[in-house]
């Protein structure tokens, strides 16, 4: 049942061969290609002579064994050999995404002891008399801790710290490109809910705000909860916040183009991890008709057994008006949405056909979505995935970057729901009311409008929150 | 006795005046300055009318105390009035000295799907099949963390993890400018020992190297052996190994200079905390004739009381070959080199005069010396100190950036005596035997053969030194 990828650039490969020199060689290489369902992007000459031609063919292609695949039929090609198979997501890689630069020149003595000694001793000696001078006088204003412990990398899982950091890196390089912000990697050497904790605090006095990622449910809870307690700077877990900013944004505009109100609709939300609990929680602020939550064992509800996992027996007490006991498919029925964050193919078009009119099907589960997008389109009004190669893209990027520039630009102490409702309007506001349709309900992750949009409604938020709890 | 500073650019500041437009006025100014002490470096004129004139001038002063007084005599010359003082290096500290900067291009989505999601998926599972793939796929291969708990930051003393932050930041600055390396302040909220420990080994998966920073003794000496027993890159504390190196590399050059073995001269070091104590062991395993320690109470010796303090108890037993007992200026009788870095004004002239001859001064305490220089070179032949306004600064900034630089060359799994020495060695033959005279002991921290030299030494000594220890 999975569907194959398009090919994309995160696939893309550059494959040196050499091959006879006629006239058609080429058109015979870039034709195997596409045939192979791979898209030639580049076709660069190395060498030539009289009798033979070295080329490095690049293409996008839809995943490694793919890529393998279409290096191999042409290897095929009559006349030709390949001499080297490059991947250019390795190449870029090579040494790190990120790096440590300084703001200040130092080309003589002058400046040496302005930004370091005797200078700077003085600069210490005012932020030990006035500690809040750290935010003004330190890399504390701009930066943030994007903190991980590697147990629940993407869809990778439990692969641990190290093999985890390009993804911070890449988070990283996000901050800056989408909001200005200076984030670091910080990769974790344990899974002990105690030691995170500590750990986090005891590096905190560095940042202005601590993004949380890729840590598994339901120790990701605690963690940000206890951290929410102990710090006086925001703790924001963007797997669980930030998927919910967006889905909020996406659902919103969703219901603007089938012209629902979300105080009507019942909403079917298939995970309850750390992402769904996130979206359901949100979505309950936002005043949402009801939510039936499903996980393996079906909907959650007040008469089953939680076996201590209290997330889940807090779900069944705040959604689930009906108490409805049942599967998936059976919630389903008459239900107005269906989010997936969840596990691939669980469901099928005519499951869809089963809901309420105008269905909305966010089917986020990654890569491969909890229904074929195509088919649910068949029968909803409205599909959203995870992918970029599909319509509606829910991707985090379109929150976490504006999230933490408003929040470093508020200075602010802690997360609150009320920034969280409006970082969604945000982004469903950069869409517009009189532009959406079913296949642009979100707007794209280069829209430069999105992020700046986002911070301003964050800080704003944030900063109304201040003035009416003045002290806690 | 403590000697003013002479001005210096760590304590310039710009007053903006208002005085009256006649011919003389701004030469009253820049008089006012002179006569104060004060060097003038700018004067800029704001605006002017046909009565009036507005003047930035910029100038050098000694001390923040300094500042304030020249500010005072502008404010009282007649007709002069001051707008604003403004404080150089403050100005240069807003918003920090660092920022995290991508080395990758983000301006399309095929380059996000390379550089995040999809692309990076395969890279995490490359390094999660591999770890060694780490040093090569992330910024690990070049990156160090600057680690303090701010117990021991400068002379300040213990001022906490946030007002460390600005020097931490700095020494990240100098690590980029002077070796390339990306360098992340990381400053602890907590000054346990066993806490520290284990924060920082769940730190590691990120960084190449740790370069511990202002941390007091003895706690720093602990979290180091532990550390160094527990992780797989090498541990670096700073202002130990940084300051041994430099100091025999200028103690190298000094030999040279007065024409002595360094296997035949005695030397005593003031100060037994861990700048003293690593130089001390430097120095014992270049084979030095043999060294007084000498700590508040005189020398250490094997007959005394040690109350715990293991590191002293090391030294008496290693160092003080006929076991002298006595005062630190008893001590100096007849030796042929001194080695303060302890506290001001322990020693005068007299003193000095006491020592064998051509005696060698580094007296290192900061910002004011164990002794007056000027004072020291009227019986020394040759005098270092600390300070960036008298002849040959002993600088860890001439060993620290080359150091790190060279350990991450050789994605060195541990630091050694062997590249320790090496570095030395190599910081003393930039100046050159045939170049050294009294005042110029060690290379200037701007000389830019200094960091690769340093570098170069130190990687080959770590690659030779895994030759002949194959494993750990």
């Amino acid at each position: 049942m999975s569907i194959r990828q398009l090919p994309s650039a995160g696939f893309s490969i550059t494959v040196r061969v050499s091959l006879p020199a006629d006239a058609g060689a080429i058109g015979r290489l870039t034709t195997a290609v596409g045939e192979a369902g791979g898209i030639v992007t580049a076709l660069d000459v190395v060498s030539s002579d009289h009798k033979n031609v070295v080329v490095d063919i690049t293409c996008d292609t839809s995943d490694s064994g793919h890529a393998e695949q279409i290096a191999q039929i042409l290897g095929e090609l009559p006349g030709v050999s390949v001499r080297k198979v490059s991947d250019r997501t390795f190449l870029l890689h090579l040494g790190g995404k990120v790096e440590v630069t300084s703001k200040v020149s130092l080309r003589n003595r002058d400046e040496l002891s302005r930004a370091y000694t005797p200078g700077v001793a003085r600069v210490c000696m005012a932020i030990a008399e006035n500690p809040e001078d750290a935010r003004r006088l330190t890399i504390k204003r701009n930066t943030v801790a994007v903190v991980t412990d590697g147990s629940a990398v993407l869809g990778l899982g439990n692969i641990g710290p190290a093999a985890a950091l390009p993804v911070m890196e890449g988070k990283a390089a996000l901050f800056k490109r989408f909001g200005g912000v200076d984030a670091w990697p910080v990769c974790l050497d344990t899974q002990d809910t105690d030691e995170i904790v500590n750990i986090v605090a005891a590096i905190a006095p560095v940042y202005g705000g601590i993004n949380l990622e890729d840590i598994a449910a339901p120790r990701c809870f605690e963690i940000e909860e206890r951290l929410r307690e102990r710090l006086d700077i925001p703790v924001f877990h963007d797997d669980q916040h930030g998927t919910a900013i967006v889905v909020l944004a996406a659902l919103t505009n969703a219901l603007r183009v089938v012209d629902k109100r979300i105080e009507d609709v019942r909403v079917v939300v298939s995970g309850a991890g750390a992402a769904g609990t996130a979206i359901m929680k949100l979505l309950l602020k936002q005043g949402v008709g009801d939510i039936i939550a499903c996980d393996r064992a079906g909907a959650l509800h007040r008469g089953m057994e939680f076996n201590g996992r209290e997330s889940w027996k807090w779900l069944a007490e705040n959604t689930n008006r009906d108490d409805f006991s049942g599967s998936l498919k059976g919630a389903l029925v008459g239900s107005d949405v269906f989010i997936g964050v969840s596990a691939p193919n669980l469901l099928e078009g005519a499951d869809i056909a089963k809901m309420a009119p105008d269905p909305i099907v966010f089917a986020l589960a990654n890569p491969d979505p909890e229904i074929n997008p195509m088919e649910a389109a068949e029968h909803a009004a409205i599909v959203a995935t995870g992918r970029s190669d599909q319509p509606n893209q829910i991707n985090n990027v379109l929150a976490f970057p504006g999230v933490f520039r408003g929040m470093l630009d508020a200075q602010a102490t802690e997360w609150t729901d009320a920034a969280a409702l409006a970082a969604a309007q945000a982004i469903a506001d950069v869409v517009g009311a009189d532009k959406v349709n079913p296949s642009v309900i979100v707007p794209s992750v280069f829209d430069p409008h999105v992020s700046p949009a986002v911070a301003d409604a964050v800080k704003k938020a944030l900063l109304a929150g201040r003035e009416q709890t003045p002290s806690r």
